[in-house]
């Protein structure tokens, strides 16, 4: 996601530690000590400007949500959501999602959600794909044993090449939606991030697949 | 598939055992005795009026390929394509694909079409489709060990449950299309149905999955 850079947004994260943290390191096999109470930790990698992590936490309070964003600027609009309503179990963290194996401890996370991430269409960026083999190992690494990805994307190939990826990489495939807001009614009940809205407003359709980790 | 019913049809049939097996029985782990030549065996499950796999025969003559089908009046369409236009690599057979654990020997089949089969929306009705769990394991065990299945279909309902139900039953997801035919070029090269034309014409989505064996 681009924005346009926001002066003093480095500052304003450092100034709200108490919601944003800048070093996740130091979180590591002790997330449930950042937020006020014990419980299944959901986190979701590239968390933009926070609509969707925001909502799910209204809507989920028995869960702690952790939005994670590598850019200051973007996660700063997330965090000023999140100053103007605070919430109990919802914290940021301004980082690198790639560095998650610094970041969290062998099954310290319940659910990891991927939404509308960059598609790298060219076939020579395929590694930087969020559903890549070596990012499906971290994160099978980092989930509880009845771990679940969520991944929801407008980009068909990113699509394809995910529930490929997924089924030849340590995941099992539960559910899969090839056009999420076919059914008004399923629709309505989906909480959605910002791009979701513009892309599902164009008519375009959103895709979602959700796999659980392979065990056996 | 539906067609009216065609007098003498099964009588034509068993005029044409040439081209046509009533008894798929017999064969039984010596499917290369009724070709010409002894090599790799691909079949279609529910093969209809013959058009996709006719047209694969001429186009793979390395292959044999052997078109299933239970239903007297449908299969005797495909046939009269065959006697007109008889080829070394092409055989049918009149059976329910349901019963292949006694028509093919453990590992005698290289690939399987899946085209357009019935996709039973009803809950109650989800163990007949040619995807559950009961069949995946059928076909699991005819295939070889680099045994592959090809599946289209036009409802998305079946794609989707497909999708999961190979993941989670002994097969790797290969390929996925979600619109088989959005890309002329690709468009162009996939040989169809008499179906899928018809549906294609009508600017549905044909959504196409290529799975392996997952062996371990």
């Amino acid at each position: 996601m681009r924005v346009r850079n926001r002066p003093g947004a480095k500052e304003k994260i450092i100034a709200h530690d108490k919601f944003i943290a800048e070093d996740g390191r130091q979180f590591k096999g002790k997330w449930s000590s950042y937020f006020d109470t014990n419980q299944p930790l959901y986190i979701e990698v590239g968390t933009g400007k926070g609509q969707f992590i925001h909502k799910m936490a209204v809507e989920y309070p028995e869960v702690n949500f952790l939005g994670i964003e590598q850019q200051a600027s973007v996660v700063s609009i997330a965090l000023d959501k999140l100053i103007e309503k605070p919430l109990p179990n919802l914290r940021l963290l301004h980082a690198d999602g790639a560095d998650m194996l610094d970041i969290f401890d062998v099954g310290e996370v319940d659910r990891i959600f991927l939404n509308f991430s960059d598609p790298w269409p060219k076939k020579r960026h395929i590694k930087r794909r969020l559903t890549a083999p070596s990012f499906l190992e971290k994160y099978f690494t980092i989930l509880t044993k009845n771990g679940k990805i969520e991944q929801k994307t407008d980009n068909t190939g990113l699509f394809e090449y995910s529930l490929a990826s997924f089924s030849q990489n340590l995941f099992l495939i539960e559910e899969v939606r090839v056009d999420l807001h076919d059914d008004s009614e399923r629709s309505a009940a989906e909480i959605t991030t910002e791009y979701e809205d513009k892309f599902r407003n164009r008519n375009k359709q959103i895709h979602k697949v959700i796999v659980r980790k392979n065990n056996g």
